[in-house]
């Protein structure tokens, strides 16, 4: 099986929409930046390397009216580190832009929402993680496509109204654990099915 | 599958020795103290939850002839949280006490060195994970007993000379990724692979 492309989606409700937040402080103030922190580490870091196939896009909807994404890139970010403050501080330099852009490289900062970003991603397979989902060992294996994006929520399952979206673009609910696990710890697991499934 | 006991052990070669470093720089000079408190979340905490069958043993061996090993053990730890911060916060508290003893409910401290440890593990199945081990998944479903040991080094695959004492207690090399990645990424995928054959 040829993996080309892996893409992971983290939604939180909470999180700093803006770069005003203490780096000593990231599970209070910061409104759990850790979380994010942890899954850019989850999803882009191997020992000793970076996944360069893989990006991951942080959608903050504290204020689901001014949305902000985040998106980090494998293949072109520079100094990411697996701890979460060095990582908050790659993240408080992008939220601060209010601009538009890449705000250091490889890591860019806009003010979309899930629809938007969505919309771009069709025609690529494109799966929703949540615990009452299909079994993902027999659901990703019999997936045709080399482009595989996964999107979940940054503490719980994402909200109905954002799911329902999901599924407008043919997302397929899979679930990886018969438990409830952290974000971080559902990217890590997504990423060990495609490793192994493509060195078969 | 019945798995009554998880327990990880996790040797790291740095680390601080005692409770003498700062909150605001784990992965700098406490000596990636960072990887440690990621390892401790991977092994104890899920959803909104607590791992009650799961422990974890930081063996700190910055100083070899006078190794600290904390352990943290999920039925009785409280306070515990996700953020590295909060979890480096309890360990420099263990790191601090020249006593052994229990430095806050559920976490104790030691100087004793992996021999001594592993001594009291006789007859459970103990696992040493490492990039060249057998495939987990072939090898672990046919494991009889109930109660699981892995052992892992931090950064790294563990030295030499303490693998070989694995070895000289049975420990069965293991592998859970064509790829290298980092130890709390390890754990989170045995935890996975526990889950799933605990519930067949």
């Amino acid at each position: 099986m040829k993996v080309r492309r892996r893409r992971f989606i983290v939604v939180t409700l909470s999180g700093p929409a803006d770069g005003e937040f203490s780096l000593n402080d990231l599970a209070g103030s910061a409104g759990r930046l850790d979380i994010l922190c942890r899954c850019v580490g989850a999803a882009l870091l191997i020992s000793h390397g970076i996944r360069r196939d893989s990006e991951v896009h942080l959608l903050i909807l504290k204020d689901p009216e001014r949305p902000r994404l985040i998106s980090i890139y494998g293949d072109r970010v520079r100094s990411l580190n697996p701890d979460e403050r060095s990582t908050a501080s790659l993240l408080r330099i992008a939220l601060s832009s209010r601009e538009e852009k890449e705000t250091t490289p490889g890591i860019t900062i806009r003010n979309i929402g899930l629809e938007q970003l969505i919309h771009t991603l069709q025609g690529t397979n494109i799966f929703l993680l949540e615990e009452k989902g299909d079994n993902a060992w027999d659901t990703i294996p019999h997936t045709t496509g080399e482009e595989f994006t996964f999107i979940l929520g940054a503490r719980d399952d994402i909200p109905p109204a954002l799911r329902d979206k999901c599924l407008d673009f043919h997302a397929v609910p899979i679930s990886i654990s018969p438990l409830s696990l952290q974000s971080e710890q559902c990217i890590t697991i997504i990423h060990n099915i495609l490793d192994r499934l493509s060195t078969c």
